[in-house]
């Protein structure tokens, strides 16, 4: 039938005529994605390598094959799209982060998050554009005013995606909430400064200017994380009120994915940050929601949404691989291959003094509010934080295309010169940097790694079998904070079996409730929140004992 | 970011100006999928309503709004597109279908399926294009010999969609393995037919050109089904020999999706039938790869696949409900009511007569060659076959779209009457019969009901507990061959637990191997397939009892 259609297609010749070639390039997506899965599997033991750079090093390949086999016309099948970017692949990615992250980390270090976020971002956006305006104004590269704050704000946005490939959340938790979170605030932020460099007259910075950004920044984070807030307590509201369970679970899973991807794209049709919204959407979505769904929902949700993103993540990364070697963007810059070279090293040197010049000063910022030593940042740390988060990945890419290109082409000289630089920074950051965060976290911060790894193969206590596993299996990847507030409240019943034996120094390190915000939001979550909204403790089909129950609810499964 | 890059684009204005609307149409999709599910849910102990009817009318009245927003200007916003038909919403549905049928229901009955979907095709195909000629000529529409052909062509595709919908695996086992069976191989049928309608000069039917017909249907059909059977073993050995699950369950979960796709969209890129690869590749996911991958993958791709179908599925419906007050179609029917009228009700009655002419003699064919009077097709059941397989869906819808229209637009009277009949008859078939089917067979096989309800229903033995329950939960739903085989053969080990008492009669119906080709196959499947492919019993991870084990498998999901 598909045939018949193809055929018909093509001899009306109507619009829809690259309909082969759009299949060729889904074929030979689908299968390089398989390359790369399995290629990332062979290597995993690897020290070097990550996922990532594998599929960078295959697109890439893929490229010059195409090159090669269409005679030097063209290395990509298809146009590097914003559309494809941040409507299909973004969205997974960011949700699942939010629903994997470790929700105590993250809020522990909320406001060195958002230190880091919004002024460490501001800082980077600043350094970039002076060092952009007082090197390129020399080489006469025909840019304006605002092309050089532009270039300030492409490249003062972090690629989380790229920190999510390189940091691990269970060896370095608070790196990876650190980095990570100052990614999502990052782009809240970044949406701010292009904003003003479009919109803004900057040519003459005065007080009302200033305040009305500061503002649009607070409107816009607020806003945001209100909306995500509300898609991920709608979804567990419903839920729980209706208990899809009882029917099929394929309802619960689609309604969880579905909510999700509504708050994204509805954040994105009321011009916020749809990477904020959709974050928080995933930690209240991963607190509430996914206790409310049957056992072999949390399962499927948990990695369902961790397949999604890994699979968009490797596509993202063959993606721009492929689109590098783009010969149209090569021939403007090969007369001038020095210029080329230069910019990109200068764009590089600026991105790496950028983040130095806000990780130091804002992390010695940050120590001074901390009492507790194990809370501080410390030096070596503050190296690994400032070296993980130099990467540059598709968002750069994406932001420079819109600036220096007219629907896809790059005409005058300068603007084809940024563009060719920008692929340069992404691929050497994202291939050097990345290659050596691994070694480098290794080298940095040996102890925390041994300390997570006794954590990782800890003994489990007899008495923990099956069915507590099942139970707390997401709680604990997702929440490790779930099973500290048991050992400081004391209070949940049935909880017994999560107090597992735990290497004393973590423990201590997270008995320490600094914040006494945290001690409040824990009373009117369990007071208000949870009775509502459900989460753990507060599933609404309790008939016995946990393990009975669990039988039961795979019995009434095995009818679906 | 996101709101940047659209303003951008806007000021640009580039080739993507659509942008906004687009994120405005997914906005509005994802929306009316969440309401289709909640309502959905509400409506399921309903015995007249399913999902697809009430997705059918929410996409109509939500075309009304739009119309009535717009001024009567367009209802639907998304042109009706056969590319995120057959390329994205399809392969999920029918790849699911093959993964969770009953396979040894569809292999027992695999002769009747190819006479229902080969010949059966072909008989109605004959009975609506000689009745198109005859009723139609007289009309004045203005038709081609050609297009006659073609509306048999368009009449004769069942979709296998709607069946899904509308006929329940557990319920009626026999009846859902005959429709839909038939519904795969009339894919096939269909292919070869469009193909002979556009190329082959029918005016002259020789001996040379039906065998040539025959020899294309043939060659069509087993290379579809080997290509399927290929990508399926490909994905087992591969997943087998490199063991994923040892550092990561999400790389096996996205190895066995994009495996899937893969195989459809190779089919459909060598212009073979996707829908029998994707069908027989999801047959031999589920009963190798399926074996293979850790408990955790098991449970999440049996729900990821059931839900993303079950989305797709809404996601269709809502889609053709919204497309079908599409103004522009109606604008030129609008002068000659009656004759659209009568149009559709002629239809209507043709396909009502072109699959009785098969059913009921092909059953009674059938039913000559079968000895025990448990597998013959009974009276009741034929009409219930005959009813629930008039449906007709999307696939039709494709096919009037590109057989009627010139890039969208209905010029010729004929074309526009031609288009809006056909989506009357689409509605009309899903609502009404789609409506009656379920009280139809609840009225015809109310026994068949029972019995299966007993079964569903049966009491679980005290030995099994939740382990074999998770082991065995796909098994039970997918192959529920797997049970009887080992009633029969009584060969494997550790099996104990599976061997529940089931009512006697089913048993007895089950217990008799009338084919002598299943027991080779068993013997071929035991001794060669399963040590190379995996499967049941094959799985690489067996160092203890199965308790042990899945506890082993527990703790080593939790560190990744």
């Amino acid at each position: 039938m598909v045939f018949v259609l193809g055929t018909l297609l093509e001899k009306m010749n109507s619009l829809s005529t690259s309909d082969h070639s759009s299949v060729v390039s889904i074929n030979l997506f689908v299968a390089l994605l398989c390359a790369c899965i399995v290629i990332g599997h062979l290597l995993e033991e690897n020290r070097w390598m990550n996922e990532s750079i594998t599929a960078l090093v295959i697109g890439v390949g893929t490229g010059v094959v195409i090159l090669l086999i269409s005679g030097g016309k063209s290395s990509h099948l298809l146009m590097f799209s914003e559309d494809l970017f941040f409507i299909y692949l973004l969205p997974p990615i960011i949700f699942n982060a939010g629903f994997q992250v470790k929700k105590k980390q993250f809020f522990r270090n909320f406001m060195t998050i958002m230190l880091f976020g919004a002024i460490g971002t501001l800082i980077s956006f600043i350094i970039i554009s002076l060092g952009a305006i007082a090197f390129f104004q020399k080489m006469n590269l025909g840019l304006a005013i605002g092309d050089y704050l532009a270039i300030g704000a492409i490249f003062a946005a972090t690629d989380s995606v790229c920190t999510l490939q390189v940091l691990n959340q269970d060896e370095t938790p608070l790196l990876y909430s650190l980095v990570f979170g100052e990614g999502v605030v990052n782009d809240a932020t970044s949406v701010v400064l292009f904003n003003a460099v479009q919109n803004f007259d900057l040519s003459h910075i005065s007080t009302s200017v200033a305040l009305q950004l500061v503002g649009n920044f607070l409107y816009l984070f607020i806003s945001s994380t209100v909306l995500g807030v509300v898609a991920g307590l709608l979804s567990a509201y419903i839920i729980k009120k209706l208990y899809f369970g009882r029917h099929s679970t394929d309802r619960e899973v689609a309604i969880m994915m579905l909510m999700a991807y509504l708050s994204y794209m509805l954040a994105e049709l009321c011009d916020l940050s749809a990477i904020l919204t959709v974050f928080f959407c995933g930690i209240v979505m991963s607190h509430y929601t996914w206790h409310n769904v049957t056992e072999s929902s949390r399962i499927t949700t948990k990695h369902t949404f961790a397949t999604l993103s890994f699979v968009a993540e490797i596509f993202i990364f063959l993606y721009v691989g492929m689109d590098a070697l783009d010969i149209e963007k090569w021939r403007f810059v090969s007369d001038s291959p020095k210029t080329s070279v230069a910019v990109t090293a200068i764009l590089l040197g600026l991105v790496l003094v950028g983040r130095a010049a806000f990780v130091f000063p804002l992390s010695f910022l940050s120590n001074l509010t901390k009492k507790s030593p194990y809370e501080k940042i410390g030096f070596k740390q503050q190296i690994t934080i400032w070296w993980a988060g130099l990467m540059r990945g598709a968002v750069s890419m994406a932001l420079a295309y819109n600036q220096f290109t007219r629907s896809g082409h790059t005409q005058r000289h300068g603007n084809a010169i940024m563009i060719t630089s920008t692929i340069s920074v992404v691929l050497f950051s994202t291939v050097v940097f990345g290659l050596m965060t691994k070694p480098l976290v290794r080298l940095l911060l040996p102890s925390s790694k041994q300390l997570n790894r006794m954590i990782s193969s800890e003994p489990v206590s007899p008495k923990s079998f099956i069915v507590p596993l099942l139970r707390n299996e997401h709680d604990s990847e997702v929440d490790l904070d779930g099973q500290n507030v048991v050992d400081i409240q004391d209070s949940e019943a049935n909880q017994g079996d999560r107090n597992v034996i735990r290497p004393s120094s973590l423990r201590m390190l997270l008995r320490k409730p600094t914040h006494t915000v945290h001690y409040y939001w824990r009373k009117f979550d369990d007071g208000f929140m949870r009775p509502v909204f459900g989460g753990r403790g507060f599933v609404p089909y309790v008939p016995g004992s946990p393990t009975e129950q669990s039988v039961h609810q795979w019995q009434g499964e095995a009818k679906h």
